[in-house]
């Protein structure tokens, strides 16, 4: 079984960790872990240079969340942090002050710079890191050329328009400033990172986890060719929700999908992604709809609704609890997006 | 009063704490500083290129010193330092793993590394980081070219040998590997740095503190054009015995000096400099007697004896207390070496 996911921070490494502890009891190895194998293609579209440094945050997402490094408190950087260096750097009148750079976290942005400026690419980079982590799936970064989503806002005079790093606008400005938009930088020059086009296209199933479907997901699609092997891969496709009753489940995810025009539903993430019948990306979509303990509280999101206009359009949907409140919730929801994966072309999940 | 001082990293910093203070007093700006002026010349050798940041163990020493940020315990680095980066470095295998790098003295060399990317020369970074510090002296690095102590050992096999970066040789191995010599790698390109030969030729005084004189000031007068500028100084050059009673007063100097063919002693290292008006250096020497408290003990090291046989040689030379054991004990060493040089060339000492 490989399984292959388009995973951006917080919101795909989550994901993933459930989808670790599903695959260790659906396909157990008979040694703790699991014959599946999982191939994470990161998105480094908010990777951004500071003080000399290459910063990869949803890399390190990824690999300290699976490497049991995350500081759970802050969802991003690692446990136990202190931040001498950033102090240190304020001190001194270094920009920018609005990075929340850790001591231990500056270990590996300096590991990683090191060994990028000794010509590795940034796959082998990521590779030699996960060494130490260890975070049972291979992390792939969607490119090794650099790349920078950078954020479309008023300029500062009235009419005109200005770029700024998509980090910028999401930590210093805690993306409260309109977007017009968003371009990855560099990805004209861009390709796919050695083995991501094949991870995708001969996956037995690609999974689209929760991640923020514009500047996560939508930025690993636009590097040239990925959107077309998901668009070829062998399994099906199937994505799960970011939104739930209207609404992100975490980040601003909302202020992405408004800034290109998107209304905020579960629905409208599903038809911007597109059926792949249709050329577009998914075979199968997960929605939210409340456990049983919490169908009975009136006011519990419920985006079931959707079920049957998204499989008319060609999006084979279900709906399932889709929040990540613990790990046994979280794996529940990979399980379901394996069972549903199954029901679209079983002849893409043989063996184990 | 312009002063130029060719320092090390300890004994250099702490002797000029000394002379800031003495200067205070002699020369009063009436504002609590003082009207008399102090260059150092800077140590890069012990510069070493480690995980990617380019350290300068010794202008920082000075900078940190002068600037109130040095840790008294460890003499070098930071107060007050932690280290998450060096633990969570050495977490990833890389290596050395024998540097202190501590997190607060990370993001000195961060700001430093990112400003010579940036094309800015090492005299350049020195005075923005200065600007933070307020040493109270201008500090500037021998050369902006980049060079390297290294130190001449046995090699693997037998008959062979081999070099090792002085921090290696110094800090992993405590200099306790026997040394054939020491070679400034890069000095037959390097040149001195900017104002450098001007700020040792226009002084009114040049002192040599008690530094290292092989791997210290032995290597800021390699560098080509410095000790020509020495020689040819307008102001008398005063040195300051770095050696009492046959011993380093700190550090490990007795190793270089040993390497080098020199016998362990104040005045070995003074013949070594030699005197100015038979080719050398020095004008003024000061040697170590011990205080009238000290005096009273047999064991106390005194090197009084040398006083005659070095003035006979040319080098003026006086015993005078010097152990740095507190701020009155050094501010007394540099009025006693201002002292020695204003019966040297009196007419140099002009003004204030």
């Amino acid at each position: 079984m490989q399984i292959t996911v388009l995973a951006g921070g917080i919101g795909g490494a989550r994901f993933l960790t459930g989808l670790r502890q599903h695959l260790r009891a659906a396909y157990p190895d008979g040694n703790g872990g699991s014959t599946a194998e999982v191939t994470v293609i990161g998105n480094t579209g908010d990777d951004i240079r500071l003080y000399g440094l290459q910063v990869c945050p949803d890399l390190d997402t990824v690999m300290y969340t699976l490497g049991g490094g995350i500081s759970a408190e802050r969802g991003g950087g690692r446990e136990d942090e202190t931040f001498a260096v950033k102090q240190e750097l304020a001190a001194y009148g270094a920009e920018p002050t609005w990075f929340g750079l850790g001591d231990r976290d500056t270990a590996t942005h300096l590991v990683r710079s090191q060994m990028l400026a000794a010509g590795y690419p940034l796959s082998a980079v990521t590779e030699a890191l996960c060494a130490r982590w260890q975070p049972g799936v291979r992390l792939l970064p969607m490119t090794d050329d650099r790349v920078e989503t950078h954020v479309i806002i008023d300029g500062d005079s009235p009419g005109t328009r200005k770029a700024i790093h998509f980090q910028e606008w999401w930590i210093r400005h805690r993306a409260a400033i309109p977007a017009h938009g968003f371009v990855l930088v560099g990805v004209d020059d861009a390709k796919a990172g050695p083995g991501v086009a094949e991870a995708i296209r001969d996956a037995d199933v690609v999974i689209l986890p929760p991640s923020n479907p514009v500047v996560s997901v939508g930025m690993i699609l636009a590097v040239p060719g990925v959107r077309d092997a998901v668009r070829e891969a062998r399994g099906p496709v199937v994505g799960l929700s970011p939104i739930v009753g209207g609404a992100p489940v975490r980040g601003m995810a909302d202020a992405c999908l408004t800034a290109i025009g998107l209304e905020v539903s579960a629905a409208a993430v599903a038809r911007h992604y597109g059926a792949r019948s249709a050329g577009g990306l998914l075979d199968g979509w997960l929605v939210h709809t409340p456990a049983a303990a919490e169908a009975n509280e009136s006011a519990a999101a419920d985006d079931a609704h959707y079920v049957a206009e998204l499989t008319a359009a060609g999006i084979r949907t279900r709906a399932v609890p889709l929040l990540m409140t613990d790990l046994a919730a979280t794996t529940a929801m990979a399980a379901a997006a394996l069972d549903l994966a199954a029901t679209l072309r079983p002849a893409a999940t043989p063996g184990g």
